[in-house]
């Protein structure tokens, strides 16, 4: 399987992901209680890749997997790095708005390419950096709010701590992103058993949470098992089937890709995103959008594409100026 | 004299002329006619070169001044575009308002980039074309309406006929420039001597335009001739001078350099000047102009690097995951 093509699927999920998440509010709120959606994604991936793993010991005895405790133990570092990036999130958005925390968000596109440097040792040409910052310019002129938006409140007057824990969060998201790249890549273990290891620590965790908010709502509404599906429609199981799918792909791309690869593909999902609310959901196209999109198109172009392509000039002839 | 210093200065001075001009306006309006402006500029650039080519001609009698009529006669055409290109910015203000016109101005990037391509025949490598675009792209950021702004009227809904004129309005001005940098650069002779050309026909369109504006007013307000310096300040002694230098500047590049250096320096002349603004008008900086700038600054960048400091790679070892 090409990259090209998980990366192309990756972007339309992540895309229908904001739209499906969207459609399966009611009046703009959620029937259901969202915290249980990434649990059954979790558990979703899980048994597909218990199956496929299943599978593959079938069909070839000798598939890898380090059952070492030294080697387990480091996968449910991915889900402690989540925990506190997820706690982190909370507390910037006590210092600045929701638009800004999303603008800021975009830091983590750079925060991925530094990581990926300095931990992966990948090294990047000049052009390619340039097109790292592009693509977060790209998706934050996107954003820029529109003539005529409600709140117009500056992207510049939030608190510094705001903007230090907004740093701080595009560092552990980028962090998270480049040790599991690391964990998938460094040995030759079936992906499928990389992938059991991943989700069991992933479940647990995010069982874990849901006990929490019930400890923390001094079990108001009952455990969480007794209520997990309540509210639950068709398009919310399709919200969990997705998500559960973008995590597959993630991680086959974080084997046989990287972390850069998954950076553009949620970039471009976003602008998808965008694009299509402007059909379904009468979302005002603006000036900003397009030129986003030119930015990040570029942006692609200019980091996939082979060197000698973007460099080369055609046969030059020297500067013939026209005849009268 | 360096190509980089001659665009820096025209930078400076371009983008001096906008806050000039501001700053010669009394309660936001001329207490001048702003038409007499661009006359005396041309006369200005006029005596100015007619000095410099006096001299050139005392030090060294070989100076080469081609006076046969085929090739005068070449130097009015300039003027004749600008003259078209006025009445066609005219009719297209009718169609469009001010800052919607004021967005299809950078078009005016990519036609002289098409225009040098086609006519002077000069080859852009790809980087080089992504370059211009984004230069475009990075000016039209920086002008996006923000968030609060008075008139919120879209971009994309004036009548076709607007766009129409918008484009041949940026085809105009494209066709100005690369038509002057091919009257400069067709044979060897003095750069003053074809200024004193070019600007001694400028003059006379200036001149004629004066005139047909008082025509056009019944000279209700007597001849020009009478009223050339009513109103003048040393300020719009200042416009004038400031106009004329940047005139004389563009003339050095169009000979020296190229169109496309010519653009570089003027966008980001547009930069400077609201950079300025936000410290001598008050004018509150948005997330816009800051994107802008960074789109802009990669898009010098990427023109004007050599090709092997783009895209060459650090020396590569094989993606060496961290060690644990």
């Amino acid at each position: 399987m090409q990259w090209y093509f998980v990366a192309a699927l990756l972007t339309i999920l992540t895309s229908s992901q904001g739209i499906l998440t969207t459609l399966s509010q009611s009046n703009g709120r959620y029937l259901y209680d969202y915290a249980t959606v990434p649990f059954l994604a979790e558990v979703f991936k899980l048994v597909v890749s218990s199956l496929l793993l299943w599978q593959e010991c079938r069909v070839s005895p000798s598939t890898r997997m380090t059952t070492d405790w030294k080697s387990v133990r480091l996968f449910p570092i991915p889900s402690v790095i989540y925990l506190v990036h997820n706690n982190v999130q909370f507390a910037t958005l006590t210092y600045v708005d929701t638009s800004t925390y999303q603008i800021m968000g975009n830091l983590k596109i750079v925060t991925t390419a530094l990581l990926f440097r300095l931990f992966l040792r990948r090294k990047l040409s000049n052009i390619q950096w340039m097109a790292i910052c592009l693509l977060a310019v790209g998706t934050t002129t996107s954003q820029i709010k529109g003539c005529g938006e409600a709140s117009c409140d500056s992207l510049f007057s939030a608190p510094i701590q705001g903007y230090m824990l907004g740093i701080l969060s595009a560092c552990l998201s980028a962090l998270a992103g480049v040790y599991t790249e690391f964990l998938m890549k460094k040995n030759n273990d079936s992906l499928y058993w990389q992938n059991v290891q991943l989700y069991t620590f992933g479940a647990i965790f995010n069982m874990a949470r849901l006990l929490a908010d019930d400890f923390r709502g001094g079990f108001e509404n009952g455990p969480w098992w007794h209520r997990i599906f309540d509210g639950y429609s068709i398009t919310t199981w399709m919200v969990v089937l997705n998500l559960g799918s973008t995590g597959l792909l993630v991680s086959w791309l974080m084997k046989y890709a990287d972390n850069i690869v998954k950076v553009y593909s949620t970039s471009m999902a976003m602008l998808l995103t965008m694009v299509l609310s402007v059909y379904l959901f009468n979302f005002k196209p603006a000036l900003q959008l397009f030129l986003g999109i030119i930015i990040c198109m570029m942006s692609l172009h200019m980091y996939f594409a082979p060197p000698n392509i973007l460099v080369d000039l055609p046969s030059t002839t020297e500067a013939a100026p026209m005849k009268v």
